[in-house]
């Protein structure tokens, strides 16, 4: 059994679709995730002529990702979930985005969950990111992502992890048993230089103290760092 | 100007409809929303059959409430912004409730914005709460929420409040301009009995440290308590 | 228990919210009808380069509004007789305005029901306009409404109640019991020289003859002929 | 030219598909609407276990029936004015429907206008109802529409005409160019027994006096008489 | 009985509607279809600027066409049979169309089921072709569609027809009780100089050999030609 | 150059997703489809209580499967060619089982296009069988998928592939430039024992005569059998 505070073994694979080197397979244990960046000349009709990009995500779970399968959201109303965490995963992917130096570009981040095991909307991000700054780099000629490089449009990396509280217990990383019974429920955006962007905790029927507050806190740090380095070696590589 | 650790002025008029007791018009500030509470005898399909019953909210902007005029959502597709609100609502509620002491009935809390000026959705909770309280009060002959009352379906009571950070400086309470300048927005949703319910901490194109969220976090839990005591006053009119 | 020939009491409140002076909370009864006007610098498409302006509305009931609960309109689909209501009060309105005068604006009347008791789109007619009134001398410097004036973009004011059929006798002003029990139901528009605007008689599953006709008519008149009344006190304070 | 007051020329041409005898083929001049009449042995949800049927009807206009081409409602909004023609086509027909004589059927009362020169409306209303006819003649075996029929599902004859206000002048059955002119428009159903069913006036930007509506309602109820005459004698052939 | 290889009666009246010559009322048997072309001076937002024009189709079952009545596509969700339909349709007409001498004008054909006895999507490409010629008579002055026409927008006629296996046997021009009984069904689509515009075999829980392939498609080219001659007749005329 | 007559390379993994043994990730040159195979324990209600099963599919375009980036179907219409693809796929999977066999049993075949060069469709029945396979294997305890098996719930095997006509010239296995390039385009499914299925042949402006319609059908012939033995080695090992 994985030990509390240790993450899923993660396999990144980048350029997967030979059409599309921005396209990343993320594994993270069973949890598979397709993120694929496309960049379009325009921007949406609020950000025209104002010389800003943009970067958006669209999130969606796959019919055959989870048992017992799950319908396709065909009928114009998407789910208020997934609507919650595309714009969770856009949010992330911006704020380490220098809007300015892209350009009246716009970027868009699909994350396709081909199997669901937890997690998803934490892996988009984390994939998302590989994609977003491979896209960039293919549009950027001569530019290359490094932590801490000068006036590119990417100002740091970003990656996400979830942490829940399970019996009074606070455990790092919540594959789908682990997130159906845990009490707490926290999902952590940070940056590669340890800022946060964005924390989500949420007691469904329960509550939490400071003290488990801070632990959650802890254990969210902890992953990030290790994500980050995986994203850098795949970026490196 | 309102100093940075105050709740801007607060009013709550419950038995505003008279067809409906269980209807409270709250203000905050120049924030005005009508929380309404109905209850029907029956549960959502999923829940049939369980012995439980449900809690959840709608919320909505009337187009009046905002200059320019808010578009109504009418054409199907309800808005990613709205629908995360009134999850957080639904959710936020419920963490109070003891769903198997509501025996199978459903509330539906509505929130309807007649005017915006920042700060709704956490107006929602707060207000929202009083507006379930009658309603439990109304539908269960002979009992009265009480802070730490034993056996009944509140188990607790529950409000909220947002912070912000602008330009590095902590902030309670924002309203729309402050909303507009603040580099992070953070909604607490917190109990009567000061635990967590919810931290929605964001950074959109910003980022924040350890100090910074444990500042952010002082200020709400003081917003809270100051909350939580006219709540109580409105519910022991 | 009220005559058969007299108007439930009427209370208007101009200026109800503090961003819109052109807000007005109307009641009659217990119908509670907020009425919002607002005005933007662009016609509606088949309207443009034509120099004139348009007005239209939308009405809406709150959930909270009715008892049962009444479910938003959401899925796309406005029920048929919301549109047949917000059309009804669009044409009343701009029965009283000169389009051209207006020059390349449209102000749309937004009346949402926070109480329904019987008479909702009446009282939006009554009350929108003067929501209307006030939308106009806010936009046309130094204009003033009053009966008669030349040349503004006002003609005339309007107003609108409805009259019943019930067991034989003619009744002025339904409430929701009233409205239930009558045969045939009648909604009259007229403006305030007394002109006839609007004339919608419906015997669901009864019929109805000359006579009565001129009864349920008479009786409009006479209701009419008050609702002026306030209107201009309304305005004129 | 058609003086004031005559009616177009009509043409009823009864099961005009051989599939369902309940067709009408029904032109008023230029005009043509393909009326049909189909029963389900159900009614809907909340009529259920009441022991009465159900009248409903559908309006259509073909997308060839105008110049230029109209667009089909294919995407899911219904538009404003189909939906009341629609309203107005039911409403009318049941009112000389016995519902409780009809037992627990419901009758669907299709008008889909082939070509289009004005008063489809009331064109839908008077064709509909021998459509209706037909359709209860051949579930209730034995039974045969006739004025003054005592105890089947028919308790009278309904039928329609528009009258208009044009420069002062009163003008019976509008045709497109007509209806465009009139200042006022009104369009009357009436039983063949001469009571009231629906009445509605209509000036957009126009009003009328009580002169004016006493000469639109003699014309009209004039054109009932004649437009009685001919569904009868197309029912008896 | 039919023989197998003889067609059903075919009339043709052209200009059934006096609002537009383009009009053709096409009976097949009892399948009724009204086909109508509207010519705009536009073409699609990814055609413009090619100097091309476009012919759409658009195809509909009136909800009286079939027993028992078939449900209105006005839900926004145009069902699959319908779709595949009027893109054959579409498909099948842009085929005899050089749509470089169209200029930039569209034609949209309508094709509209009034009664539906088999054969509709067949039926609607023979009748929606006449529509189709006889408005591009109209809008080119002088032109007349004519077999192998030099240098005119018309490069050929267009037909279609249906065959199929029933039992082991093949037969031609399936009405409603061949469709059900036929193990497969299959559309044929020629010009009128015998070459193949599309062949659409489909053996729903069957399957075909060689042979059969063959059998079907002489019986299929056999019909062709003698509807052929009938459009060339009505055209003529 | 690949020659005329020679299919793509195809790869073929079985069991790609460990949730789901029935998934299978088809490669066919840099096509790419995920097919998910699932079973659920009843039928659609115009099935249900006649003691069979239904089988049917699935298609999908993800947004980064082609460049530039293809539009998600979430706004309720789903586009035709979607909806033509996957009743083709669905009628195609059917024509080899005894939905007898299968009890009320509904499998949904998901055909979920990662990368698309040409031949989606096809490869969608192709790969799309194998994961039908599995899934009945699964759900049939000691049966296993085999040419001629007797009893079982497949009576066959089912394959597709696509020919074209290119400057007079035939081609085997379009890909994307070939699909684009083509003059006529035909899908042909065919079972592992050699007979039609469905046979779909387009000339978009364009028309084939008799000679160039039997030159498709046999190389198509020719590409089946070779696809036939990549699936029967798949299910095999």
């Amino acid at each position: 059994m994985r030990p509390a505070d240790q993450l899923r073994d993660v396999q990144i694979e980048t350029g997967y679709l030979q059409s599309n080197p921005a396209s990343v397979l993320y594994r993270c244990g069973q949890t598979i995730v397709l993120c694929t960046a496309s960049i379009e000349a325009k921007v949406p009709p609020w950000l025209e002529g104002k010389g800003k990009g943009w970067v958006t995500a669209e999130y969606n779970m796959l019919p055959g990702s989870t048992s017992p399968r799950k319908r396709r959201d065909r009928d114009g109303k998407v789910d208020g979930r997934t609507t919650e965490i595309q714009r969770l995963i856009g949010r992330s992917l911006r704020s380490v985005v220098d809007l300015k130096a892209l350009g009246e570009n716009m970027i868009t981040v699909d994350c396709d969950v081909l199997q669901a095991d937890g997690g998803t909307r934490t892996a988009s991000i984390t994939g998302g990111f590989i994609a977003l700054a491979k896209a960039i780099e293919i549009a950027v000629p001569g530019y290359r992502f490094s932590d801490g490089a000068a006036g590119g449009p990417l100002t740091d990396s970003v990656a996400a992890i979830s942490v829940g509280l399970i019996d009074g217990e606070v455990k790092l990383d919540l594959d789908y048993p682990l997130d159906v019974a845990a009490d707490v429920d926290m999902n952590v955006v940070m940056t590669g230089k340890g800022r946060f962007v964005e924390i989500q905790g949420t007691g469904e029927e329960a509550t939490f103290d400071d003290n488990e507050l801070s632990e959650l806190l802890r254990l969210a740090k902890q992953g990030i760092v290790d994500l980050t380095a995986q994203q850098h070696a795949a970026l490196t590589d």
